[in-house]
């Protein structure tokens, strides 16, 4: 992703691997500084996973890797850094995954780094791909609405629901993005405009309940990431979007979900089979570390709803783009 | 409405006349501390209407009433103090009206306290009214969503939005209401929450894009103010209000809109004929003083939406509930 710095314009991952180091953009720190971190022990890269300095599953998963990489090169024992690593987050299914992924080849004895690479890379490759086949979507001087943060700075670059619009803007299609705010965490506010500001694309932050205001006026397409997608098409994303995809059906707006194969869980059949974590109120109740709420009232903080299938146009995968009857069919084959 | 001071729970007005002061709650310190405030100057109250020490339409215009109570008692001129009031604030109908009123009330030489006092009374009254028509609706176990500040503390006392729950609460009926946190402002959380807190109604505050999550769990109706209903029965309010009519539509929950008569707009034919206040983008891109947004981001700042008839089941007034059909009725029987 471009980064602009006082040294120019610097084209960065949210996680990479340097000089023994592993790197990242502390994601805490945006959008108003850009701190790259390093460190060079593990333990350390566990804990800049646990304290959010990286965040977005697939970038988690790249740091797991890539700290599964530090640990091989100083010696450690791969099986205690395993249980370290993946202590770091409870939920994330990518930590997981590339911590067992790269425990089975650094076994084998491969290069620990190469390996570490070769997976962050692999995340890349499949974003680069749902930019490609998502960017023919996007025309000149459409208007588009997204929300939350499924860009660079979650899946090591390029993003899922950002990289259509990174793409087409590359190959000098002109559009407007509205990035909703998303509360309680303001993903969309710190974050997404972050990154579409530092392409130069041209957008506006709305509060996330503006959204049915904008539809009716006009946007021509919706594009979001997605936690997780069921065998029938329904997919989890963050709070919020099931009330977008349910204005975007009265208004006949086109409603893209971006992800990768792997966020297909065809194991899970429903919507309804999702677990929902609750996440801390004073997500909700403070802000900038100030209580908002009046101290005897409560807040309820769902991280995730569940968007049915019949909402949504389309899955922008690095296969292609699959409506939800075809994902299906995807299902019967495998 | 119920306040819970230090020296017990006093029962209290948004603005009140006492001992040659005009009286009020001090909204900006709300909901952390209980400030009362009190002017006994014309022009203090007209800068404490501008400076939002008071805020919401009708106690806007209580406070307009009384700065003119004011005024007569000092011997002021009234015409000039007629045009220093209500140059306040550029929009709130309900200022010039209050201020105009009074005028003419204070022309004719009645006693200017009671001219003022039957004001807000005037105001109280409907509010109770609408707290008793609103209330028949209301169950025991039900479960209500509300959003932004439609109560006492907009309306002199009572609330139209949070009247029937305040009524339905003190006949002993038992439910609970999901506030949303109505962002750029917070209303909801700041506002709406202290009311319902300080009235004992069990209640949460929500992020405003958890809306879908909670009607598809289980919602029975949803109860905002509005601030201005057209002739053929779209209405005005927060931004926000319309994307939780078109949810609460799919999920087949009643969508009940309180507002006294005083707030229909016939001159008006639809929604699409009402500007929107574009407000200030700091309200939505900084919090607590603090620039959350990315320095090269703007951000856009509707204050309204305008909600169409079919998604209203009803309005909730001081003559009872009509449907947006019957107030077309009251339109051409007018």
């Amino acid at each position: 992703m471009k980064v602009r710095t006082d040294g120019g314009v610097r084209d960065l991952r949210a996680v990479w691997f340097d000089n023994g180091k592993v790197m990242m953009i502390d994601q805490r720190e945006l959008p108003h500084k850009i701190v790259i971190a390093g460190f060079d022990d593990h333990k350390d890269v566990a804990e800049a996973i646990r304290n959010m300095t990286t965040r977005g599953a697939p970038s988690i998963g790249a740091a797991a890797a890539y700290a599964m990489c530090l640990a091989s090169l100083s010696g450690a024992d791969l099986d205690t850094a395993s249980q370290e690593i993946k202590a770091a987050r409870p939920t994330a299914n990518d930590l997981f995954f590339a911590v067992d992924r790269m425990f089975s080849i650094l076994k084998n004895g491969s290069d620990p780094v190469k390996a570490a690479n070769d997976y962050a890379d692999m995340i890349v490759d499949k974003c680069t791909k749902i930019g490609e086949h998502g960017s023919k979507l996007i025309r000149d001087g459409m208007t588009i609405m997204t929300h939350c943060n499924a860009g660079a700075l979650a899946t090591v670059d390029v993003g899922t629901a950002l990289a259509p619009m990174r793409r087409a803007w590359a190959d000098g299609k002109r559009f407007f993005v509205y990035a909703s705010e998303t509360r309680p965490r303001l993903q969309g506010m710190q974050l997404t405009a972050w990154e579409l500001d530092q392409e130069g694309i041209d957008h506006a932050v709305i509060p996330d309940g503006a959204s049915a205001y904008y539809m009716e006026k006009g946007v021509d397409m919706i594009i979001t990431g997605a936690d997780r997608i069921t065998a029938n098409g329904d997919f989890a994303n963050k709070i919020g979007t099931f009330d977008k995809a349910i204005v975007a059906k009265r208004f006949g707006i086109p409603f893209y979900v971006a992800a990768p194969v792997s966020t297909f869980d065809f194991n899970t059949k429903t919507g309804k089979d999702i677990e929902i974590e609750q996440r801390s109120e004073k997500e909700v109740t403070e802000i900038c570390g100030t209580r908002i709420a009046p101290k005897g009232s409560r807040a309820l903080n769902p991280a995730f709803d569940v968007t049915p299938a019949e909402l949504v146009t389309g899955f922008i995968t690095e296969n292609g783009i699959l409506s939800p009857k075809d994902i299906r069919k995807v299902m019967i084959n495998e």
